[in-house]
């Protein structure tokens, strides 16, 4: 099988340059302003010079966002009130930029790329998408793993491939976004095995469900981590509990690490992809910036249980990577204040 | 004197039209999204309907950032360790695009203008800036008005004329950012006079005083507040406690509210003369938006005032405009989606 693959894909990450990290904070305290007065944008700095070994480091350029959509099982429990076609007419309103994320990325000069992680029912327009070669919906996760180890390392690999060819042609900063209707349940579910949160504390209202919904949300979670049990290693929890989508982001995420690319964490599902891609990969953690806080109390446990300090905080909560595509001029101003601010010194106030 | 012409300016603000803003609130019920699931950007959205009038509001194409800068005749009190000679050189920076305004700006694809609002000493390369007729730098306003009222009306009408002639070129989002050593103490006085705070409440670090300097700057502004008494009609309050680049401000969002273009609140010396504007023109307040939180507590406090919630709070403290450049790709967003996005009727899911 191709596990091999994914272990290379892993083996590949190196750790992040804590050198050129201090080189930035150094770099900031000499620059032409009040040392620390950029607060969040100068340790994003230092980040960013950490990832790419240099400082400065680059000011990114050809920021990327892949759209990951799948389909799950496991709504047929009533988890969302949006039925599951919903995937993939959002998916042909990707394809032909009307929905949000478009919008957004029209702003901030996101490219907007997409996998087909499994969607169940017809793409409008049929677009000619990556696509993940998988059972579709996943299994549902409350009596039964959403797939097998070896279905996650294709889904895995699949996003990873699609990544290393659009850094291959100058993406230089890298985001996912997902769709799925009833995704936030294995988000849930992997976010409560991997932090050991709670179901109850790490599930939200999703789309915004009302409170009986939220409350079976809550015990399909709880029933599909009982079934899960003990387990807890990382690509069999995936297997167990996730969807096809948040294998195909784990993918996009190692794949980023992999060639020092900075992977921007959008919201609750990118962040349960987030903490399985460092469960995997404890040296990808270096490379992941929070881009956003999700009104989704499961996104800021995955962040908390990351160590990650979010970007913005607008009470987002749609997903599609719409949080990371607004973060986007926050990582360029972050980069380029190094390149481009005189110092004191050559101010001669030194 | 020009009295007359800046009571025809505050004549010429009208309120925003809310009919507009519940027409954006109800279209974002109906597009393809959870209603409610982009948060503040919703609300945001609304407002810019209501600023322009019209749902959608146009997506802002040509944002200017107006840098007003002005020297203090408070900084003999040893309020900030930076020499006055640095609001010069910073001037300086900015005309040759060496400051942190302008490396942000580059990002986010706002034009920068400089208004020379008072600067005591000699500005590198002597550019040739719109300049604030009057004595610099303002009086000390521990012991004395910083200027008259009539210099006042001058520096807020050549502000206005500024921004009237960049809105005349297209310019359809208006910022202002300040530099001006020492200025956070006029900033905190006229904060504490117009919302009330008491003096020590509002008196922050600014570019980043130790304790001792501190406690010295909350006496200067303690004092500054009683010799200025209880007088509260805006224009003497502005000029008995204020610094020429608040009033050059106060001129920049006047003249934004009377062409219905949004103005951006950034830190807090904008935030001071954002409070001045809206006490001059209790209608200008609905053209505000604040850009960000800025660490220095007189901000909050302004914010809190008029009644406005920050997009963004990366612990920013630098001022120049910094903040509000920051915001301009969510003020984008906020308008763009409201003409991008599908609505769920037309994907027949209404």
């Amino acid at each position: 099988m191709s596990e091999p693959e994914l272990r290379a894909l892993i083996a590949s990450i190196a750790p992040v340059d804590n050198d050129a990290a201090r080189a930035a904070a150094d770099r900031h305290q000499r620059l032409a302003k009040p040392a620390g007065s950029l607060g969040q944008l100068e340790s994003l700095g230092a980040q960013l010079a950490a990832i790419h070994g240099a400082c400065p480091p680059p000011v990114p350029a050809r920021p990327v966002a892949i759209i990951a959509a799948g389909d799950h099982g496991v709504h047929r429990h009533g988890v969302s009130p949006w039925p599951q076609e919903t995937t993939a007419l959002m998916v042909g309103n990707f394809d032909t930029g009307k929905a949000t994320a478009n919008a957004f990325a029209a702003v901030t000069g996101v490219e907007v790329s997409i996998i087909d992680a499994g969607v169940a029912t017809a793409i409008p327009g049929s677009p000619d998408l990556v696509r993940v070669d998988a059972p579709r919906p996943t299994g549902d996760i409350r009596t039964e793993p959403a797939m097998s180890t070896a279905t996650a390392t294709a889904a895995i690999l699949t996003g990873a491939a699609r990544t290393l060819a659009l850094i291959d042609d100058g993406a230089d900063l890298i985001m996912a976004g997902d769709m799925g209707i009833a995704n936030t349940t294995p988000s849930a579910a992997l976010i409560a095995a991997f932090t050991g949160n709670s179901a109850k504390s790490v599930t939200g209202r999703g789309t915004g469900i009302d409170g009986p919904t939220l409350k079976g949300k809550i015990e399909v979670v709880e029933d599909a981590l009982e079934r899960h049990g003990a387990e807890r290693e990382p690509l069999a929890t995936l297997a167990s509990l996730g969807g096809l989508e948040h294998a195909a982001i784990v993918g996009i995420a190692l794949a980023a690490a992999s060639r020092r690319r900075p992977f921007l964490i959008d919201g609750v599902n990118t962040a349960a992809a987030a903490l399985t891609a460092v469960a995997l990969a404890p040296d990808a953690s270096g490379y992941l910036i929070a881009a956003h806080r999700s009104v989704e109390p499961g996104a800021s446990a995955a962040l908390r249980h990351l160590r990650k300090e979010p970007l913005i905080d607008l009470g987002l909560r749609l997903g599609e990577g719409t949080g990371a595509i607004l973060a986007v001029p926050l990582v360029q101003a972050a980069a380029r204040v190094l390149h481009d601010v005189i110092t004191l010194d050559e101010m001669g106030l030194g």
